[in-house]
């Protein structure tokens, strides 16, 4: 379709143009006078538009070339483009009209030209997530926005329905080249009231079914929509705009189902004792998520009308929940589900006050493996690598995803809520005045704390000022590894946990307690904040739960290496990685390749939202993952017992060789000590 | 794929046999023992089944032929079926096996045989509606049922995604060869209870899109649908089985929007002028339906959960309203519809209390001709037949239809509240007191009277004491139709309609009033019922809307002789085909050829819901209707004028001459002599 054609075509050359697109690189021949609007559609460039060519929504800007194309064959000359026009001249839309560029639809084809389209101006556009940690990821939304003018309906026009919805759909045809689209049930009452409010300008968003899904009156620039991660302590949500791909506002909240029960499984027993209680804890979410959503549109002041869709990831049981399924199956043998399909269900019907909206609830992967694994597994990709990736959140129950771009194993292993500083003597919750890490001088056994709320180590000035403020309330999670790591770094326990008694007569740290000893680690007498033996049981349990889980998904998987461990999760953000392969909670790897990736099942709930190329990868990647029931696999039961030590049983000392080599220590934000003295640490061990 | 090959597959020919059902004709071969639901299957013969072959459902009865069938050369011996099985013997369902007849689930082919499948054991059997004066149709349902046992789901089975979703998939596919069906949200909730109860036994419906819209514990038989004509003064529902498409239950009740408003324009003034007006019509009429609905489920003691659709048809703003959306728009020019498509919804989104139904909205025509005209038009056809035929419902709007299967046309003509009693000085409601037929002696001009709630005429031996009960009140719709014809026929009026002064002295009932007179029909003094002048001008101005749009049809389908009038709705219903005749407000046409048919919108909902293929019919014909605007036709204005006088001032005197040959009168319930004595005036008339 170039010159030649073209000449054979139009007889005459000059009456048509050769235009070249870029980045995409699509070429075609228009006639003379063609808009660059035009033109894109003709060869299928990816160049946005709203207004469909009004000079309103400025978001065809594009950038022509100057001088010689080689690659083409193409010189663009100075006429190339016409002049500018009223159009362009007059714009003054939101977004402003920047220097060297020109509207797509008002600049009109006079040579052959070469004609950049900026990111911006894309519909499919690459944005780049630096706040979420996301890889750079293509913007492929399930909406388009259109704005039309609705010519008046006049009585007796031949061929004419006279009905809102053909006016919308000839408008949206010839306006647009859009196809008609079906108008359904809940949007027809819209119709009218909108047309009227608009004087027939209008602005409709259509889906990728070609369904209207929201009419406004004028102009309408942008839509949005939410992604939202429902963990059962904390529900977490992002507003993304839905045409650019940016996170603008982020909002998360308790989870008040908190007060049905702390846990999953006590939420699952009350509804199993109280009729109806499930519908309680439904609607304990669904408000939480509408008061959620709302918080989210009142930090950029838009209606919530404007948001199109809420992409909702949680655990099956917040699955359920959220959609109103009695959850009680999924809290007993064998753990059904009712579906592991994505579920789409329009928001109303969740409750969710968003008139416009639809919610994409995530697939589920097993009973005890949901949607957020699988907006973890979108986000981190162990289905799409080289390098065979262990991914583990780590909470009552770990979820487990062991994979590369050829196989991948899921499986959930119940470590129970020790790590999450329940079931320990002087255990809490993550907050002001728990200790989160600790360091035990393996001369003196004396400890060193980081208590939450307090920014400065025990031993740095200032501590106990500061520390009068929060106290010293207990011991959190991260907290909990990082002593019972050390405590076995400093030989206060033994590979088997067994905490050493003879080291009372040496320090007052180690006292008796009954039959067996527990270490001090701050405070004395009734009041003391101790780690004792059966806390360290409740943490071996945990952790050989864990270690069985991944172990079993490695022997599945062939026992490949695995370079790359992802934490994810509050807990996998806490804790300190060298901690955790010491203690022999992940498999020996070096250290650069274990990283804490924060909450990636919201950052997959984003992605999903943002791109439906992307939300059909999470399901396709979640029907193909291999289940692993460790319940009732013999081997898991082997496995069991075989990481109950410390690090484990097939590894009597932890494999540091490889960590001593590292040049740089692990940074983390608000321990940037910690690597570097375990490293030290071990280098002792090892050659002792 | 008879005998030889038969011989050619089986080597030995007593292992297959050749099996012909009736009276599809569909014929196989199968191997011996096989079950005559299973050859069904495989020769693809319709014959029904819930239970899949337990022997619960009892619908697969089928009754073996004897003897020789020379059409298929097959001769049935004793042996053809085997002996019954424990199953057939013990077998006591709700639908008796019949003697003679089998179960085809248990009854196993063992020689060639002829099966006859009654009309009772076919899904797509063939119904005949003596009770709705239907055409027999064939039942074509949306939904089919099935019972299924799902196996307890285990731990651990290799391959299972231990959902309650793929466990009843699996079943379904397992025991009825039916392709695992999609679970849409509103039914997730419902599988786990479902199973729970029924101890993994359940019944599911699926719809024509292969989704389980209900399911029941254990074992179903039926399922039902309700159809509606959403009618601005009543209400008219009737309840269907869905599988034998009996209508089993009707009820009707007054739409409460009465309240608002006697008339749809006055409703939707009403709505103008009270923000947030069409809430409340909508809340009303949505009421009506849910407890119309429920009056319905109550009388055949069912619950709601067992209807699956509701199929609705109404004129377009009752359409609009029972959809929840504003009808300003169809209150003034261009009488603009949101949509004119059928529409369908989820019912409870309608607040129609019904959990596992949807609604089904049927489509409009234009602006004023709406979804009951669409109903009549499936109900009588002016689109198949090779006559053409004219449609009328007449109330404050006449929707006029006129069509043969090569063309059809539909318009609507603003005939007023005249025809309906409004707007007439004696006018009322049809209720009792309301003077409903009358008859004038041309010599005496003296009336005799049938008055609603008395069931003799006035000079029938008894009158006066039973008309003390209910008093005489006015004159309805039917009355002043019989009243004016009757005047015409005595004299009393002119074809321009002017009462006759001259005959104040002849007759007391002949009175001045005012500048012009009137026609004394009942009482005396203030309180006399009177016709005047300006009653006349009513009823011509109304008849002549009415004849005009028929005539502006007539002219746009290229003046076709019009054999064949249906006279739809209550007005059509009570009218006198021969006054009506008389008067003009239908063209000449053999009396025979003039129906009431009685609701025929109703008629059509009822064949929507039990046919799919009704239905798209329906949206077929109504999408192919040519519609004519009246308002904006300027050969109305011309068609109008020339209509005012009676009959027409095309036809000077009422082409009586076709009447007179007729060998029959007219039979009409109420009103047994009215043809006769008609037909003997008309007879001294045309000899005057």
């Amino acid at each position: 379709m170039h010159a030649a054609i073209a000449k054979d075509v139009a007889g005459d050359v000059s009456d048509v143009h050769r235009i070249v697109f870029t980045p995409s690189g699509l070429t075609g021949t228009v006639e003379h006078g063609t808009t660059v609007l035009e033109a894109a559609r003709l060869v299928g460039a990816d160049l946005d538009t709203v207004c469909g060519g009004r000079g309103i929504c400025g978001r065809c800007q594009v950038v022509p070339g100057e001088g010689s194309f080689a690659k083409w064959g193409i010189t663009v000359g100075p006429d190339a483009l016409d002049e500018q026009a009223a159009i362009e001249t007059s714009y003054r839309g939101n977004r402003p009209l920047r220097p060297g560029h020109r509207l797509g639809c008002a600049a009109r084809i006079c040579g052959d030209v070469v004609v950049d389209v900026p990111a911006t101006s894309q519909r499919h556009r690459q944005v780049v997530r630096k706040d979420l940690d996301l890889p750079p990821i293509t913007v492929d939304p399930s909406f388009t926005l259109w704005y039309v003018e609705v010519p008046k309906l006049e009585l007796g026009t031949p061929g004419d329905d006279l009905t809102a919805e053909s006016a919308i759909g000839r408008a949206l045809a010839e306006q647009h080249g859009v196809q008609p689209p079906v108008t359904p049930f809940g949007v027809l009452a819209q119709l009218h009231p909108a047309l009227e409010a608009g004087a027939g300008a209008v602005t409709v968003a259509i889906d990728e079914a070609q369904r209207i899904v929201a009419i406004w009156p004028g102009f309408v620039d942008s839509i949005y929509g939410v992604a939202v991660d429902v963990g059962s302590t904390t529900i977490a949500g992002h507003l993304c705009d839905l045409t650019t791909g940016e996170v603008i506002a982020s909002a998360g909240r308790m989870n008040p189902q908190i007060r049905f029960g702390e846990d999953l499984m006590s939420r699952v027993s009350y509804v199993m004792m109280n009729p109806g209680g499930e519908r309680q804890l439904t609607e304990a979410v669904r408000t939480a998520l509408r008061e959620l959503v709302g918080e989210l549109a009142d930090q950029i002041a838009i209606g919530r009308d404007r948001i199109l869709e809420i992409v909702l990831v949680g655990n099956p049981i917040m699955h359920h929940l959220v959609l109103g399924i009695d959850p009680t199956p999924l809290g007993q043998a064998p753990f059904t589900l009712a579906t592991n399909r994505a579920v789409t269900a329009p928001a109303d019907q969740l409750d969710l006050d968003l008139p416009n909206a639809r919610a994409y609830v995530g697939p589920c992967i097993a009973g005890h493996v949901g949607a957020d694994t699988a907006g973890a597994i979108l986000a981190e990709g162990p289905h799409r690598g080289e390098r065979m990736q262990l991914l583990v959140d780590v909470g009552t129950n770990a979820e487990i995803v062991l994979g590369d771009a050829t196989r991948q194993y899921a499986a959930s292993s119940p470590t129970g809520p020790a790590f999450e500083g329940a079931q320990i003597s002087s255990g809490q919750r993550a907050t002001t005045g728990a200790i989160e890490g600790v360091r035990i001088d393996p001369v003196t056994l004396e400890p060193r704390l980081k208590v939450i709320g307090v920014d400065v180590w025990s031993d740095d000035p200032g501590f106990v000022q500061k520390v009068r403020r929060t106290g010293v309330t207990g011991i959190c999670g991260s907290g909990i590894i990082d002593v019972v790591a050390e405590m076995y770094l400093a030989g206060v326990i033994d590979r088997d946990g067994v905490v050493q008694g003879a080291l009372s007569e040496r320090t007052p740290r180690v006292v008796a307690d009954g039959r067996t000893f527990a270490y001090v680690v701050w405070g004395e007498g009734d009041s003391a904040i101790t780690v004792t033996q059966n806390d360290i049981r409740a943490i071996q349990l945990a952790k050989a739960a864990l270690r069985a889980g991944i172990d079993l998904l490695v022997e599945h998987a062939g026992t490949p290496e695995v370079t790359d461990i992802r934490l994810a999760g509050a807990f996998g953000a806490h804790i300190d990685p060298l901690h955790a392969m010491v203690l022999g909670l992940v498999p020996d790897c070096p250290l650069p390749g274990v990283r804490a990736v924060g909450n990636a099942a919201g950052t997959g709930a984003v992605q999903a939202l943002l791109s439906r190329q992307l939300r059909d990868e999470m399901e396709l990647a979640v029907r193909d993952m291999v289940k692993i029931e460790t319940a009732t696999e013999p081997r898991f039961q082997e496995l069991f017992v075989a990481a109950m030590a410390f690090p484990h049983a097939s590894a009597p000392t932890p494999n540091l060789a490889a960590l001593v080599a590292l040049p740089e220590p692990i940074e983390r934000s608000d321990r940037g000590d910690a690597a570097v003295r375990g490293r030290r640490r071990r280098r002792q061990e090892t050659t002792t």
